[in-house]
């Protein structure tokens, strides 16, 4: 497959514990990071919506169109909350049911004599669906479509996000550079807006300030599919924050 | 106002930055907190998206009809990629302009000599906007029919937030409790379910696996605009851990 395509993702949080505060995120920037840096797939859109089916099928029916891919965190264990597998069935109209290689997979962890109906709803899946192996807790995610299920805890999620690789077509990587001055936005803005129309086409440049260690500064971070033109950029950036005498710092 | 309504709001995390993967976001946990304990206000759904107009025309349009209130962060500061004043005020169609007390209130913050373009432009705002006064860096938030704009950086949003209150009219609070055991989901998951049917009308119950310290756990949380049903759910909850002989711990 030639590497040489613009492939984009979404990525859809289901969980009533993000929403009410609960519970940190931590998925969110962690997929998008490998996504971008591993895949060169552009990650679109990311929501957070609650464990009700009705809204997670609206979603994920809008979202599978909307985007290339579609990854889905969360509702796949075996309480009465997790409620993706079925959830996603009704969205692609096909059939909830066990799937058999999943099914063997966890009576093998479990034992027969512990395979109990918890643990057994972990195997029905969307009819069709492709298995996302799981080395830290058996408990198999799926592919249905083009959308991707994964676990909610982070550190399982983590550990099974390489199993996602085959499924997935890549696109081009994009790399960054980001350049740390000393000063505030609004002294660079105007000159900035100018760098950024003058690479509009490709390269995406963006300002974001920071307070640390008692210092305030700017970090300019561009993006770009190519290093040549993000390197024009950089010197474009360094000649900028010359002529204003702008010290730039490592962090 | 009385205290009776269900109020629900939404957030739009408006930032090329988090979607990259650079920067992890810290508002939504922290404004999802504030909503549900101080304000009553349920956070039905949260959306991360580009620094792109019509995205946001898109989103803040859809979002603001579907909830009672919108929350954005990002994308109000002095630069080029900045753009959410004015892609509110194509949503809802009112001029982009300066906002006169706004535009008094950062003049007297830099000094008139120093109030260069970048700077004014924290000034420009939808028609009719109001203000969200910031105590940590003069530049205000403000609100659009029902859709408020918070800063991105979590510091200065966080100095804001009280700063919306007297806008929003309050829900009831919903309250939640924890019990924390030591087992594994699949072991109770059968009988939690049995007691989130018996409550569903009046209680949200989730669990969630945890690992900790090398042991093993479940945090069953329920939620529920009434105490007394709360506790009547704990009550069943202790009774099913005892009959099982689960450990309970404070974590």
């Amino acid at each position: 497959m030639k590497k040489n395509k613009k492939v984009n993702a979404a990525i859809l949080i289901i969980g009533n514990e993000i929403l009410s505060g609960r519970t940190q995120d931590r998925n969110i920037s962690f997929i998008a990071n490998w996504l971008n840096s591993k895949c060169g797939i552009s990650l679109k859109e990311v929501r957070i919506i609650p464990d009700k089916e009705k809204v997670i099928i609206n979603n994920v029916s809008e979202m599978s169109k909307k985007f290339n891919y579609v990854f889905t965190t969360g509702g796949i264990g075996p309480t009465h909350d997790d409620i993706t597998a079925q959830s996603i069935s009704k969205a692609f109209k096909v059939k909830y049911e066990y799937h058999i290689e999943a099914f063997a997979i966890l009576e093998n962890y479990y034992g027969k004599s512990k395979f109990n109906e918890g643990r057994r709803k972990m195997a029905k899946m969307p009819r069709g669906a492709k298995l996302i192996y799981n080395p830290s807790s058996a408990a198999p995610g799926f592919v249905t479509k083009n959308v991707f299920s994964l676990p909610g805890v982070p550190s399982i999620l983590n550990s099974m996000i390489e199993n996602c690789k085959r499924y997935l077509i890549k696109g081009l990587i994009v790399h960054s550079k980001t350049l740390n001055v000393l000063t505030v936005e609004s002294n660079i803005s105007k000159q900035l807006g100018l760098i950024q129309k003058k690479y509009k086409k490709n390269v995406d440049i963006g300002s974001y300030p920071f307070f640390r260690l008692g210092r305030i500064g700017v970090s300019i971070v561009s993006r770009s599919t190519s290093k040549i033109k993000l390197e024009k950029v950089n010197q474009d950036l360094i000649e900028l924050v010359r002529l204003k005498k702008i010290k730039i710092i490592r962090i």
